[in-house]
């Protein structure tokens, strides 16, 4: 079975004070249902990717909110949620939906309103992703736990601050070339290595901001009436204890291993076959750790191949080229299903100043917490 | 494809202050691999549905949560959320992902912890399932906007308070044969009408409770090797909009009936074929619109059925022998996959006292919101 992407629908990533999470919702479903040229009654199910929204807009039930206020009259819909690994997951539950043979159209929404809160209100909520019995309970919030891993992975590999402030300046290269990202502005190695300490060794410029915005595709098993076809070829999904002190190791997150081999194994390729791919950078440390677990390097490797910068959307492996989550933003529910469309874009030509030569085979990978949750999905134009 | 419900766990319900959300969540989910006698291993997906534990726990993300303390290494783990019908959307995913013919085992798990915050922080954060911009906003919780669909039943048919009575008396005298409900004690017509008033006009005895509790079920495409065989069917969801104020009738819910004609199509039978069913009673009146949105009855007839004692266990047609929400307690999560367990031990002839006499049919419906979604699912011994 066939399963394309046939509509993709995008707002703005950023601080968008002015748009409520439903504004935000609707904008992004109905880009994608115009692109796709699929009328609403064709839609047989909906998915909505959240993890926020109790706590910052006193809303739940969004399947049913989205749904209704876009006038799908009774259709299936529900939530999803596995922290910010949300839009991956959602992504693949579309997938099984198609491939049960029940449905022949549903519609992907990821969605985060985060700016409505303050800061810390706004990480307090995002530490419910951590162990609440081993970790948010004593103070952690994420990045102390990302820089936990840092500091294991500087220990026992040779990179330091300057691989990952490496990382930040490519991503937002990146960003200053999609006119959705949250930050389009260029950035240099002092800006990083400067910005105000987070959790050592973890700056400011390490890290993803906080971001509203949405992400749409609709997913169909007949060829899109409009969009050159992408296909997703494979999707894969698996998990791992929430606590950092459960894992056997700080500098690899194997839910993305077990989720990558499955993955490849699904789509008959290895890592080499893929010439485009967005991971997971919600601090420089990951997009590391996240292109080694993927196989595309070697352990220990991936920061010298970041250092020589192969993995600009120009050279040998483009990582990240809608700016990742560092420069793009993070709304989180919506980061899964936003990638998704970043490799859409790409294996269609339609990445502007920020396109892959011939792109054929795309990833994604996109993480929950520090790795207790992991997608992965591989596209394909051919 | 035969999806066999090959294991069932079911904790008491009820103000559990010793044991923690992820206490009960296991307690469930060992009882059913242990029913099951499906090693630990052989699970291929582990699908959570919870609502509040954001709120309540300071937790969100239990799939791999869950998935991880059970032992069940790497596996695929999400959770699902649709307000109070979570569990019955949790259910219908697990039959979706066997019905993909990628899976072969999947863990079902319904967990609520509601006892650990004050009862009016529960109510506030139940209210995120109505519509926030029409509704919570303006200090409607879910008592009121039954209330509403209450009275203006009350206008429009002839029933009053005592029918709305008469499911509480009947529900509890199903509770107080079930050893895991929140109230196993037999009440009477007084008790409910004297009973507080909650919102007019319905009173504390027309209301389910808060409750902790969990239940799991494992779904399987073999056959079970322990219990009984019994199916699923049929498995259908739909939505409305969250707000009342954007529904065509305050005295029918548009998606439990459009879910109800989609799961009888799907198993080919028609009302009169099922001969037990789990209707979701979070106020009295909800029982009497569910019985006439499911077919059951005609428009503004159920309450005189009710009055005639015809939904006892023992009677024509027997509704919510587990006790319903109102007596066997309505840990939202958990609430729609002990509607399968409760029709699963009918079918078995495990019920005890509250047995039906050889069902071979049961359904449950299980809502979320004031009717925003809805999920029907049929069983069979047959």
């Amino acid at each position: 079975m066939n399963i394309y992407v046939s509509g993709t629908g995008l707002t703005k990533f950023g601080e968008l004070f002015e748009k409520s999470l439903l504004d935000l919702a609707l904008e992004a479903s109905v880009l994608a249902l115009k692109e796709s040229r699929i009328a609403r009654e064709e839609i047989d199910a909906v998915v909505v990717s959240n993890m926020l929204a109790e706590k910052i807009s006193g809303q739940s039930h969004l399947g049913a909110l989205v749904s209704s206020a876009l006038g799908l009259k009774n259709v299936e819909a529900f939530r999803v949620e596995a922290a910010c690994a949300s839009g991956g997951v959602a992504v693949k539950k579309g997938v099984d939906l198609l491939r049960t043979g029940n449905y022949r159209r549903v519609l992907i929404l990821g969605v985060e309103k985060m700016t409505d809160q303050k800061a810390f209100l706004v990480t307090e909520a995002l530490a419910t992703a951590a162990g609440a019995e081993k970790e948010s309970f004593y103070g952690f919030t994420f990045p102390s736990l990302y820089a936990l891993m840092a500091n294991r992975y500087f220990h026992q590999y040779k990179i330091g601050r300057k691989e990952l402030a490496m990382v930040a300046v490519k991503n937002h290269y990146h960003g200053a070339r999609n006119s959705k990202a949250h930050f389009q502005k260029e950035i240099n190695l002092e800006t990083v290595l400067k910005s105000s300490m987070i959790a050592e060794p973890l700056s400011l410029f390490d890290s993803s901001p906080i971001s509203d915005g949405a992400a749409a595709v609709i997913l169909s098993t007949e060829k899109p009436r409009a969009a050159n076809p992408v296909r997703i070829i494979a999707s894969s999904c698996a998990s791992d204890s929430l606590a950092l002190a459960d894992r056997a190791s700080l500098t690899s997150i194997a839910s993305a291993k077990v989720a990558a081999k499955k993955a490849f194994k699904e789509a008959g390729l290895e890592p080499k076959d893929i010439d485009v791919l967005e991971v997971h950078d919600c601090f420089t440390i990951a997009e590391i750790i996240a292109l080694e677990d993927l196989g595309f390097f070697k352990k220990g490797e991936a920061g010298k191949a970041v250092r020589l910068g192969k993995t600009y959307c120009n050279q040998a492996l483009p990582v990240n080229t809608s700016g990742g989550l560092k420069a793009a933003g993070h709304p989180v529910g919506a980061t899964g299903v936003k990638q998704i469309i970043e490799i859409a874009y790409q294996l269609q030509n339609r990445a502007t100043d920020r396109q892959v030569k011939n792109p054929k085979f795309g990833l994604t990978h996109n993480v929950g917490g520090s790795g207790a949750t992991a997608v992965v999905n591989i596209l394909t134009n051919s």
